[in-house]
């Protein structure tokens, strides 16, 4: 194999190119958590070759662990928004798009632990960069009167996880996160 | 078998009081939803013989949905606790007595559907109870401006058990939990 620094440039983005397609193919084929997709099929869907899917991604865990990383980074890329913004909004338009992403993550979350119960340390990590993102945020939304003082990011969190879990209709459940984030406001 | 009615009094209240010691002894026995407790089992800890057991339930369902009609009972009794209290306090000490109450019977319910899956009209039926008992209690802290008046009985019980099911230490959850019912009250 030829390392990395010695590769053409247009070698080194043919690379770069392939790594998306078959993670956009694995988010893709993952998504379905009924269906049990294999390495063969994510190579079939992104279009390149099994040893190209090995090459970069030596096993199911190391796809899965990869897609994970992904999500949190979206999450992490979101506390980035809405600079200037009251520091109340900020945090809770960061919430809903955790929320979004907590979704897709939770079925990586199950998929991984079904590959490789050490998968934990995984998660912890990136647990604690989803709280060094969101933490600023609220200490923001608190300082300004916005936001309860009361309660931590992890507790915060936990919420807003446990009603995004509530199952119904849209009209049925928007309501209840609606009136959970505003009830995030102090008391007067 | 004697009919009910030409019992003598003592006879009719000893066979209450077997009902009462079969309904005793299961709730206890179904408590550790490890274990597996069988009819017999249950007549052992009862003190009572398995004729007398199966006289007053002709089997594990008709045991389990007792149980489970006893605590929804249990929670229709605290709805009447209160009177003359702040409604909004009033509602607030009713949700919290209805966690409490849900944790028993959410392990009945999962033994009732493994016995049979058309207990789903017992559930019906018994929410339709708990929904009627607290719809007053929720109608007057709306009424009074101490509870915000978007969101129906159906979606404040459902934040109530969402927020119930989050796992962690108690100093770690009773705040949300707090949160969330301090929540409940309107925006100014």
């Amino acid at each position: 194999m030829t390392p990395e620094k010695l590769k053409s440039p247009s070698r080194r983005a043919d690379a770069a190119r392939n790594r998306e397609k078959i993670l956009a193919a694995a988010r893709e084929a993952f998504a379905d958590p009924e269906v049990e997709v294999s390495m063969a099929e994510v190579a079939r869907r992104a279009g390149v070759g099994m040893a190209t899917l090995y090459r970069n991604f030596p096993g199911r865990r190391e796809l899965l662990e990869a897609l994970y990383v992904e999500v949190v980074d979206g999450i992490l890329a979101a506390a980035e928004a809405g600079e200037g913004e009251p520091a109340g909004e900020r945090l809770t338009a960061w919430l809903l798009q955790f929320l979004d992403f907590s979704t897709a993550k939770r079925q990586l979350v199950a998929e991984l632990l079904s590959v490789d119960e050490d998968s934990r340390a995984v998660f912890n990590q990136n647990r604690a960069r989803v709280l060094a993102a969101g933490e600023p945020l609220l200490a923001a939304a608190q300082a300004s009167g916005e936001v309860r003082a009361e309660l931590s990011l992890a507790q915060v969190l936990e919420l807003v996880i446990a009603v995004g879990k509530i199952r119904g209709e849209k009209e049925f459940v928007e309501p209840i996160l609606a009136a959970t984030l505003d009830g995030l406001r102090p008391p007067d």
